[in-house]
Order: structure tokens, then sequence, then C-alpha cells
């Protein structure tokens, strides 16, 4: 039940730590606060094995990565698995540049995230194996659509099964994976995509969910997938007639704050397949 | 027509590449988000070759820069020339740092950028050559003014001329120049300057504005800057009683969010000399 | 009287070097100009010493600490002493991580900040010596309550007399420290923990009231304390129905905007011991 993920991030405040981009880390802040949980940033080689250890959960973004933040985001991954802690991938850029593309996959391989959340291109990136060379599942479409629904359904499933993690594919229909099942959700508003931090800020919230919902992650990040389609359909319905994409990032936050566990049960529009 | 010039970046969505400071990242994003246009961050010398070789322009915004990122901004800018991108120079704090100064000097006179945007002791400080050397053009005021305008507007366009950069001064009177005519922009208001990053919003939105205008990159910069005056001077007419600077950051952008090509052809206030 | 504190700032514009995360960073911008005071960002070694030298006052805060950073943390802080400028210490997250422990107190021991702001456990850990040794203070409470508020200020004043530094332990209820008195503070509200940034714009604010009012130290940073908590307070009750923590950041910001020295004056809450 998605209710009770909510209920277990605001009844356990996980604390995150983020190695997060410098775009939208304020907002990342602020959301998983809204959450119920509990952000720490660090990024510093020296400093991450220590935060990681003190958390319960690791959210790697690559959104604004550089060579310290990368050795950084290797050190927290290890120490995460070692301490048997939930750790996120949100592999942003990755296609868009050899160093994200190679970064994205090392971690994919090397540290084996429980979770992998990006957008289409991000995560068809990731199963291709590399920009350069062409993988199995790299004819995949570039959207999600309702006519290639079933297609992209054994994808992300496939993905789940090859990498282990549990995978949020997010775009006009967004897709949950394990290897087993698939959560179509169709929450969310197109102005979302104006307004920067919205994926970033659902990568931590799912880092949260998944961390205090230990046994049953899939549906943990589908809830949160779910809590930030509902909270941007909020936020765009709180716009006023002057306002633009500021003000939606504010309602947006809020509406995450002031969401419970009946809010999101109703609100939420999905199906399991 | 400045019409035409707004209407272009909304039609075209000119991403662009920008290496700007952590202050006011989030707001440089969301403005160009708000604009149209769209916006990268990157600062990492390993990244930035690629990530400016799938945008269509570069701003690069000096304000908290470092050893690894003024690297990044010399092969950025190295990048976008040999692939004819539009390159924006914003030098924060040029006159206020032998680092600044030097950084800025070099970038202007090695990557040779199609735009700089900068207040006027900026500005200044590239005229002069460095803090330490007095150049040809040192005596020039200190704010522009009705009374020094002539003088001042003389100043832009022959800096413009040694340059070959279209050179935007902003203040309370704004000069957009090139080197045969100048734009003075007389929108604005003066409690822009209680928020950070108005500057360097309009920076990116500089940016956005020539790439998408690139037979016409005077006048397209000048829109921006009217664009950004204007939308300030909602921003303002938007506060309620109890509301300050944080509240007039949301209205600046809501309102570069809702203007369209009529509002600003109506709201611009410039003569052109 | 606090009213002068304010109207001093508002009256001086001190500019302040900070190097701070990037986490707050905007916020903390946005903070000191609705303070009426001015911030610049710089972290980088080879820019702060010329960059500290033109501003009055370096708030340090090393809540995303790196290893360049920690370097312009030093040379900033030294330079300050040579030039007589206040120094404020913002030991985010001390006793959480060994290179935080041994920054801070390495801040503390060779440049002695005049002023040290942070919350209980990071003052307690600064006081303890590190976390690995325990100190004579180490037997403090966790919490300042009413029940244990004697042994705090005792321990506030002993800590201020033993570092020089002016002490503010904020929390539920703040204190503010030299070796012979203690203002004891009891404004603001809990919801201004659901927002992230608080205490760093607070330690910045402490710096630039510090900075506007050096013969009367103390005071100065009890009266930041005082702005910061009253405007919580009123940031709560400007919230409107559906709105949460990101709103709730825009109301506070704006609460400091909107302060003057008469609403501080009535609306702060404290003794002095």
């Amino acid at each position: 039940m998605l209710e009770k993920c909510l209920e277990n991030v605001k009844a356990k405040t996980p604390l995150i730590h983020n190695i997060t981009n410098y775009v939208t880390v304020n907002d990342v802040a602020n959301a998983l606060l809204a959450s119920g949980g509990s952000p720490i940033m660090s990024d510093e080689p020296d400093d991450v094995s220590d935060i990681t250890s003190i958390c319960s959960g690791l959210n790697i973004n690559i959104g604004t990565l550089n060579k310290n933040s990368i050795e950084a985001m290797f050190i927290s991954g290890r120490k995460s698995k070692e301490l048997g802690h939930i750790v996120l991938l949100d592999p942003v850029g990755a296609g868009a540049s050899k160093l994200r593309t190679e970064t994205a996959l090392k971690i994919m391989n090397e540290i084996k995230p429980d979770v992998i959340r990006g957008n289409i291109s991000e995560i068809k990136t990731l199963a291709s194996g590399s920009g350069t060379t062409k993988g199995v599942d790299a004819d995949v479409a570039d959207t999600v659509t309702e006519d290639n629904l079933d297609l992209m359904v054994d994808f992300a499933k496939s993905f789940s099964k090859k990498t282990g993690a549990v995978i949020a594919i997010t775009g006009a229909i967004d897709l949950v994976a394990d290897s087993n099942r698939c959560y179509v959700i169709r929450n969310g508003n197109s102005l979302m995509s104006r307004i920067t931090g919205t994926g970033c800020m659902l990568s931590a919230l799912a880092a949260a969910y998944a961390v205090a919902n230990p046994d049953n992650i899939t549906e943990a990040v589908a809830a949160s997938v779910c809590l930030m389609g509902l909270s941007g359909e909020i936020g765009v319905s709180n716009m006023k007639a002057d306002e633009g994409n500021s003000s939606l990032r504010n309602h947006i936050i809020d509406a995450i704050y002031n969401m419970d566990g009946q809010k999101l049960a109703r609100g939420a529009k999905y199906e399991v397949r």
C-alpha cells in the first residue's frame, strides 16, 4: 500500500546522504524535509565515508559531477553496500557526455545500486552499455507512450533483472519495475518540465521511501513517483493567474509537505503489469 | 523587433551550457526555462567539451570561479568557437580580485566572446586592461546617468569595436552596444538589487536570446535586457504588503515565464543612439 | 539595544565574505540582502585573500567543505584577523565526521573566530576537543531546556571564556554568551527545522550584525538570533492553508526584509543571565 510507504517515511525520518548537483541541491534538501525525511550533503572524498555511516541511505546524482565528487561517489557507494544501506543512482546526462556515461555505468556495475532512476534516454544509455557500443536493448523507443507500453514494460523488467536494481523511468508515463512487475504511473503534469529539479527531487524522495520501506522497495519507489506526480498536479492547480515556474516550484514542494497517506492513495493513478 | 527576438527563443528552445556560480545557479536554470530556453550546467574539464558540443550557446559566469572551473571555461570557450557557437562572458567581480580580473581578461582576449555583460565597474576593469595598469578608458564614470550618457554610449561602442563583442552594461540605465549603435534602456526597478542573481539570470537570458537570433545579436541582447528589466517592474508591482526580496525573486522569474512578444514590445523603454 | 543593532546593519550595509555550503548559499545571500547587508561568495584559495580584503567580515560555514575550500577558509581567516575583521565560524556537522570535527577545531584554535554559532551538538563537539577524546565539558546536555538552563548558561559562558568568542547555541531555546553574560532567547517556531538553511542564514546575519556593531558584539549576535527567531514566527503565521516548507522559506526571508528596529524590539523574547 502506497499509504503505508508514505507513513513509514514520516515515522522513521530516514537520513539520506546526497551526493548531488549544485543546481537543484536546495530543492532536493527541502523536498526531503517536506516528505518527512532528512538530508545531509557531502561530496568530499575525505568526508563521505563518515557521513554515509551515520545515514541510512545514499542518493548519488551525477548532475554536476567532477573528479572530486566522482571519487566521493565510489567511496560512499562502497561504504553503503558494506553497511547494507540502500543506494540510489540518478544518472543525470548519461548519454550526453562520455564522462557521465562512463561514470554512471561504472557506478551501476561496481556499486550495484538498489534503485536507478532516470529518464528514458539515460536509462537506455545504461542498458546499452555505452554511447559507442550498441547493446541489446538499444532499440527501445525514446519515449514511453500508450502505443509502446508493453515493449517498454518488458524493457524495464529485463533491465531490472539484469542489474538487480529497481528501475524507475520517468516521463509523461512513469514506469517502476523490478524483474517481475512494473508499476505504470500516470500522475504528473507537463508543466513540471518547465522547472529545474523535479527529477532530482524525485530521486531523493525515492531513496527516502526505499530506506523507510526496506521489505517493499519496488512499491516504495512507485509510491514516491506517485507522490511527485500528484504533487506536480496539485502544484499546477494551485498556480494563480500571474504565476509561473518559480511559484510552481514552491507549490510542488509545499504539496509534498502537505501530502498524507490518504491523499496519496486517493490521487495515485497506476496499474501493475 | 524585440517581439520577434522573444518569439524565436520560445520557438527554438536554445540549449545553453552554463559554467556559472553556485550562488544563483538554480535561479539561472529556472529563468532560462521561464524564457523558453533550456539549461545544462557542467564545469568539470573532462565533461565540458561534450556538453558544449550538444548545446548551441555558452554562458561563462566567473562568480565563484575555481581552478577546476577556470580550466573548464577555456576548454568550453575554445570548443564553442570551433563550433561557431555564441559565447557570453559575465565577468562577475572583475576588479575585485586579481584572479577574477585576470581570468576575465584572459577569456576576453583568448576566447573572444560574442557578448560581454557586466556592471559598469566590471566592464571598466576589462576596458582598462587590468586592475594595476590604467588603460585608455579608465576614466569613464562609475555609473551611467542621464548626465554622462553621451560619454558612456561612446565608451560602450568603442569597447565593442575593440573587442568585437556586443557589450551590455547594466545598472539604473542599461546600455547594449555594438560598434555602431547603442540601445539605451530604462526598464527595471531599484529593488532588483535587493535580490541576488538578477545579473546572472540576465546573462543566461542574453545568451539564449543571442543564440535564437544569430543575425541580430545586438537587438537580441537588448531584448533580453528589456525582458529582465520589465520582469523586475512587474515583479515589484506584484509584491504584496508583507512580501520581501524572496517573494520578489519568485515574481520576477514568474514574470519572465508569462512574458510574450506583445507585452515585451509594449513595456520596453528604450532608444537607440 | 537590539533596535540600534538592526539599524546599524541597515545604515552601514556590511559586506560579508561567505565561504559557505552550496546547499543553502542562495538563501544565505538573499537573507543577507534582506537584512540590509551585502554578500560576496568566494572559496578558491587563489581568490579569497583579495575578496576578504574588500569585505568587512567573514562567515565560515563548513557545511559542504572540501580540500580546496578548507584551504580557502584558513587563508581568509588569517587575512581577516590581520585586517582586524570579524570572523564567524559555523561548524556544520562537527561531530558527524572526523574531517568536519578536525577542521572546525583547527579553525577555532588557529583563527580564533570572534563568533561561533552552532547547535548544541556541534558546540559540544568543539568544547570536548574532538570526537574521540572526552573533554571537560563533554557531559553537558544534548538540548537546552528550561530544566538544565542554568547548567547550559554556565557552559556557554565558560566556553566563551576559553575561546574568546561570542558563543551562539541555537535550538528550541537559544543562548548567546560571552564570558560574563548570556542572552537566553525564546523566539522561533519548531517548523523552522522543516526547511534547510535557517542556521546558515542566521550565521551570515550574525556576522553582519557583529560587523555593524563592533563595540557591542554579544548584543549584536543576540539581536540577529532574535531577528531570525521572530522572522520564523512571522513566517509561520503568514503560511496559508495549502502552503508548506518552500513557502515558509520565502516568508522567513521576506520577514527579515520587512523587519525594522521597533518590530524587533517589540517581538524579541529574551532575558540576560
